[in-house]
């Protein structure tokens, strides 16, 4: 049985917290947070489960094997340095840092260790984005042509920081996950509305090494929720639209065949359209944090690295940076 | 009755000389194709109609009073150029020219042998992109934050030129209609899949003087069809989903309200979210085009300035010319 | 070549004229209407074609090989006894006739003269319904549960009959293509808002032999259109939205699988749930009317008999009488 | 504080017991069920929480001062007159009862003891319903003219009744809560697939003493879960869908205008269609159960008659009982 601790209550935390008080194998062994109105909520929801105002003194709590770091992001850094110090294992919100450099020094100190990192890229364990893969991995789609992303709703306005590190966070775990390749290069622009020196709204294209292009669109400010994910290939072509209640992922036997059979005019080409069946696996529909939750005690029994680990998290940090680095440049190409 | 001439049946062709054969006020005088095939179409739809496999016999034509442009773009300046100096009103489909030199040229052509220029920018004839003018200029959206255009299916490839030239040129029509502000720098990023040199696929940022941003997201290569935009502003948003059978336009009485109270933390932003009612407005369903062709011939009998005349198209071909500059530096930002 | 004759240029007959005007191996050879508005249409979009004010006279023209009768239900017994006995071939649209006796005249005199009686059935002419009468008579969908249709929208009202007479028809006709079984008793419902003694609203359950149950919702007085049909088997079920631009049949690998395991207690069931994959397939989307109208040419060609032909529009007409019946009984069941 | 026993922890009892748990001026006094492991599920989610395994336990608890009653239909009875006797107030799910003498014996022993008797039509306390019943008290749809609902997914089953008892008791409950009259008869229909002797898909009219008709479909086999429900009036229509995530009222200007101007035939109806804006009122997206159990609390501490009291409980279960007599004669019409 892992014991879990709970460093941050506010958004996100609770449910983690729920998933492991509810998990074969774990249990909820304490929550920490600044707040003594969110540890009040804790005691109703949670009523055996000890609440600490100090995340400190949850770390030195023996009977703790883990924690969750679910703070704001500049404190991720610090926090899990000092689980990993305490001998805790530890599952980090995303992004994993706020930087580069804090990413790797906290994979070296998970090393140094023998200790768990798994950071929460919770798309990553969903049914849909496990078939996407899968269907990527089977070389149905043929040659991968694009990925893109609209990922818009209104709010949440997280303070401090850009809208890409809030939302795009989540589709650049996505590719890193389902994607045989990675970026290059970024071209990002976007704006900010508020005076806050931070964007609300922002477009970000990832070229790589081959044809592939990638394209996300992230949005705090949308008049409608909107979570479609469309992926082409030369063979078949996905749609993955997050807010269907059941068809999540659609597979289209549609697209383009392309000969020169005019010897004469080399730039006449010659197209026919493929329209076929679609089709719409069934997908696993267990809550994603649940099967992540499991996956961590699971990694932590086997001493096993996580699906999404530091190297993972790492990556997306680094994308990131490229991004942000791009914006200021008014969408000037970027190297990642 | 103002007698039009059609040069050009292909794709387009077919459908203005449709809604000439029907108008009130104006008659299909004369087809011209390169094609015997097309033209026994004619034949066969149009009986009475007059066909020419010379559009410069058509020119000669002393009985038509005005021409439709329906031919590939690099043909569109020599045409229209030919089409004024025979006498001819010209309405000329989009985009007018395949350079902004040529567009001037033709603006000045048409001015000097004070003949009506007419621009194909078929969309602003809509009912739906009329009704979001008015909201605009109403000023009842508060102050623009972005606006936002996705317009992807299967097909059809243009030959010869990228897909900003086939697709983004109806966004850029629109916003040149509804939009108070001109863009003045763009990013723009793309890629091609089948060795034509042609990008298929493409994404558009457009930067204006205030903190509005647009974008634009092409592609022939889509799985499923979408036509969709959404704009925001301060006090009101709007979705115009083209495809929608009768609420083409939804205004949403949405948005975020900030403030800082907190004087002791400059970064801390109170964000509250403003989620009323939706409404839909009834739109005038009537056939684009034959508001269009009305609109040709009105301004032909009152020797009037079309709505979407050379000014408008030559807007239109220098944002194109910008953004093609931009794609070639993958994204490099370029001033209009 | 068939030169085929239309009689009635009113809502639907428009429609089949032009069909008949661009098929292979058929020509309009004339229309006839009681307007002489209707006529100079007809004038303008077929100008070479013979327009009567009396459709004697066409019957008369012994150019014409074949009439449609698009005129009014209540003319369509005497219309097409009148064509038949000029020796013409009879496309009728739906329903065939006002009274299954005079369904069953028109048959036998059709049959007596030789000539191929068509009734415009036009939904079993679509790629859809084609597909839907392939996976039933394949047995895909195992026993056969239940079809659920709704058929509603905002007008068009039509003067002098029930919604049941205009709308419930195309379902009829479709079930009656579709179906391995036909209908034995019905119960229907409705009401009428306008004082015209007709209802624009009705529900209609049928029952057959064996457990499926059908159910047909048909009204024109709804805020929005809809026309989506649901058919459940004990193997797959299928969802069919005639609005959907290309995806309209859908089929879902989804049932209930039902087992009596606990002896004790004979009132218990053991349900469990199966929810596999959905698929759509392909669909031809050729204009139905173009295809039966190539359908009627080739009868006549081969003095074949139609796939819905005089024998299904007797079928339908006598459901719409039981249903007719029900209905002044406010459900009671009554037998077809 | 009120405390509240929960009877019946199985499918709905835990939501009802989770609003109880978290209520202001509330609380969770306690929970049985027959089943050992359901309240082992309590004591991990409501680690304070009493359980009983008999019912009575609970019952003479003296610190519970009202109950919810969770049970299967059948036990509603006598749980109910059990509790009342004990001197609790009283929530009992819907139906009230299997029967309406056993409503009225309910609703009369709960008027003798001086206790608060509320039945969960959980619906009414929805944003979206509330709001449909204002729309329809203001009169803005103008004369009535159609209710039609369409409740269909795939399971629950449950055992031991038809479909119309456990899913179009939300209607009906809806109905009776906006509507400004009351179904005079019924004409029902439906249909059993698995030997059980219950229909697991119905289809139910409903008249009323004026010309406004209503229908119900419920089906528990659907391949696609549906909500919607349209009402229709002479000045505006309603369309209701439950699973839109927030537009689930939408009111459309639409309509036809008849006249009959024509004097020389009675039988022609001049008919015109009104298609004006459509308006999705911003709703009260509070869940349900928590107005519900907040309103049964306040009931019980201003000794006030509930919303959806024993009077709107027993007039649902006399209009099911109507419902299945008509199914037994095949949609015969039946009084209520």
């Amino acid at each position: 049985m892992i014991s879990v601790g709970v460093i941050g209550y506010g958004y996100w935390g609770p449910n983690l917290a729920r998933n492991f008080a509810e998990l074969e194998g774990g249990e909820l062994g304490g929550v920490s947070d600044v707040s003594e109105d969110r540890l009040a909520l804790v005691k109703r929801r949670h009523p055996g489960c000890k609440t600490f105002s100090d995340y400190r003194r949850l770390l030195e709590d023996p009977s703790i094997d883990a924690v969750v770091v679910a703070t704001p992001v500049p404190t991720h850094h610090p926090v899990t340095m000092a689980a990993l110090a305490a001998g805790k294992h530890v599952l980090v919100t995303k992004p994993m840092a706020g930087s580069s450099e804090q990413a790797e020094a906290m994979i070296a100190e998970a090393e140094r260790c023998g200790k768990v990192l798994l950071v929460d890229h919770t798309f990553c364990y969903t049914g849909a984005v496990r078939c996407i893969r899968e269907l990527l991995q089977s070389g149905a789609l043929g040659e991968l042509y694009y990925y893109d992303s609209v990922r818009v709703n209104l709010g949440l306005f997280q303070h401090g920081v850009d809208v890409v590190w809030d939302l795009a966070v989540h589709d650049l775990s996505i590719m890193n996950y389902v994607l045989p390749f990675r970026p290059v290069e970024v071209s990002a622009t976007g704006a900010g509305h508020f005076g806050s020196g931070h964007d609300n709204i922002s477009y970000v294209t990832l070229f790589f090494e081959n044809n592939l292009i990638a394209h996300l669109h992230v949005n705090w400010m949308a008049p409608v929720k909107v979570r479609r994910t469309l992926i082409g290939g030369s063979k078949k072509m996905i749609v993955y639209d997050d807010l269907e209640p059941s068809e999540k992922v659609k597979v289209y036997d549609r697209g383009v065949d392309v000969s020169r059979s005019d010897k004469e005019n080399l730039y006449r080409m010659l197209v026919s359209y493929r329209t076929g069946d679609m089709w719409a696996p069934h997908l696993d529909l267990t809550e994603a944090l649940r099967t992540e939750c499991q996956h961590f005690v699971d990694c932590i029994g086997r001493r096993a690295t996580p699906i999404t680990g530091g190297a993972a998290g790492l990556e997306v940090v680094r994308v990131l940076e490229a991004v942000s680095r791009s914006m200021r440049e008014r969408g000037g190409p970027t190297k990642t």
